[in-house]
């Protein structure tokens, strides 16, 4: 901490967890379209607790659990020392790997599940990269509002085993791409409704088979694209079908308006998490083995769990 | 007219002109999502004279001069006869080809720079297929408002004639696909402010260039497909520039409460064609020239002017 003044509206956090996270590694790699200005502390979010404040800070006092909301770089750190106003107080009775890693991946499927289209108990959505923890997140937080998911995920070694976990979390259907390469892919849905909602996290063929699902004026929103493959659609599904397509980047909910209705939905996030409602797999790793938690996080080591470092 | 009743609410219709519309064509070939009873008779808009009424018709009397509103299937023969709702009167000192043609083409081009975002004096649209009708209606009816238009063109013999009749109509700038061919093609726009709408009736590599015309959070509406091309969307064009995309389709405001609005529409869009604000080229045709005229809509005999039929 030698050399960094705690200014009077400043804010000294030791840090508790930070995870690593898909985006940071573009940030690092630049490839995302932001970038801090250079020499730059990697993490994007976590927790920490407060160790002491400025003298003008009112709302936190030390030993407070807090978590940057908005999501604000240079969480990889020991102690980090930001604004009040980046700070948002959480429960210290929440489970310190989802405080650390509630502001990316869950807002993100909340936020998804509200934004785009109304949705009401009995309907369904569609998603593609479902085993993903923004997938498993969709997946359960649509059960909580009665609505039903279809989740489509990768042919590969395991994908049985995906079901199941996928299952379990509440999902209706789950079918890997081979599956859904039939004539009429809405045949399958026996019980369920046409989706008036579909998420794109991958993108080629994949992103294919959410618009196939989509009943007519539905939307997809694509967040991601794993396979870095383009989105291809066709004339028709715009004019006769009436899709729409549109993208959904946390960065964007950065405006002030948008924060405090962040900062309640990570609330009622972490009450879901406290509950044991919202549940997805991490591993906690020592800051000391954070080379090989780069590892896992880059995907050398195969599937794993996200890796969320402790400090 | 033997073996047809006019029933008390129908209105009998003597037929003045009525377009060949590429949609008509489409029709016929069985390629659109929606196909009437057959034996059907071709053709969905045009303009006749009202010849008898039924008993219980209150706001037509012989004489009339009226239109389809919604656009409605049969128009291609001498006289027929449908219920009073069908029917949109309109002022009689219209020109014949243009009150023949102003539901479906004029129409769709007001409604697409209304429905989807909201734009004002001094912004700017971007377009491909200029040379349509609905292009080089979308040109004045911004024009009209004070709004610049961007237009791509395809490269091909008489393209020099184009970009001088699209800039005469009120294009700002005029491009062939060929010349957008560069590294940022916003460079190009020395002028303008980056255009937060577009309109793509072609697909394909034309679609990409507008897209690359948007600005950050803008949108583009898909009404046609002219290259029978899919679009192509990256990842990121949706995340980081936040695009959206829409389609259009004319069929989709049968529904009652946007048949007064449209209504309300076409009567303002005569009026500019009156006035000589709003101007397409067509060639009137006599119904016994049908076949040269279908040869011509088909395309058989190189680019042509609208051909509409005169009963």
């Amino acid at each position: 901490m030698e050399g960094v003044e705690v200014k009077e509206k400043d804010v000294c956090v030791k840090m508790l967890a930070a995870p690593i996270n898909p985006s940071d590694l573009n940030r690092i790699e630049g490839v995302y379209p932001v970038r801090p200005p250079l020499p730059a502390v990697g993490g994007y979010e976590g927790v920490g607790e407060v160790l002491s404040v400025g003298s003008a800070v009112k709302h936190l006092s030390p030993g407070d659990w807090v978590i940057p909301s908005p999501p604000s770089s240079g969480m990889w750190q020991t102690y980090t020392v930001k604004e009040e106003g980046v700070w948002h107080k959480i429960s210290k009775d929440s489970p310190v790997e989802y405080a650390a890693t509630i502001t990316v991946n869950p807002l993100t499927s909340l936020r998804m599940l509200q934004d785009f289209v109304t949705l009401n108990s009995g309907d369904c959505i569609v998603q593609n990269g479902a085993t993903s923890i923004v997938g498993q997140c969709i997946i359960q937080l649509a059960r909580l509002r009665g609505i039903h998911s279809i989740n489509i995920i990768r042919d590969r070694a395991g994908s049985d085993e995906a079901k199941e976990m996928l299952k379990r979390l509440g999902a209706d259907e789950v079918f890997t791409e081979s599956q859904l390469e039939v004539k009429n892919i809405k045949d399958l849905l026996t019980n369920l409704p046409e989706p008036a909602l579909g998420f794109n996290c991958v993108g080629g063929n994949s992103a294919s088979l959410v618009l196939k699902f989509l009943r007519h004026g539905g939307t997809m929103v694509t967040y991601g694209g794993m396979s870095k493959k383009p989105i291809t659609v066709s004339t028709s599904s715009f004019i006769f079908k009436d899709l729409s397509l549109r993208g959904f980047w946390l960065q964007k909910l950065m405006n002030p308006d948008k924060v405090n209705e962040s900062r309640n939905m990570i609330d009622h996030l972490l009450c879901l998490a406290r509950e044991g409602k919202l549940k997805y797999e991490m591993e906690l790793v020592s800051f000391d083995d954070f080379q090989s938690a780069l590892d896992k996080s880059l995907g050398k080591l195969g599937s794993q769990p996200k890796q969320v470092l402790k400090f």
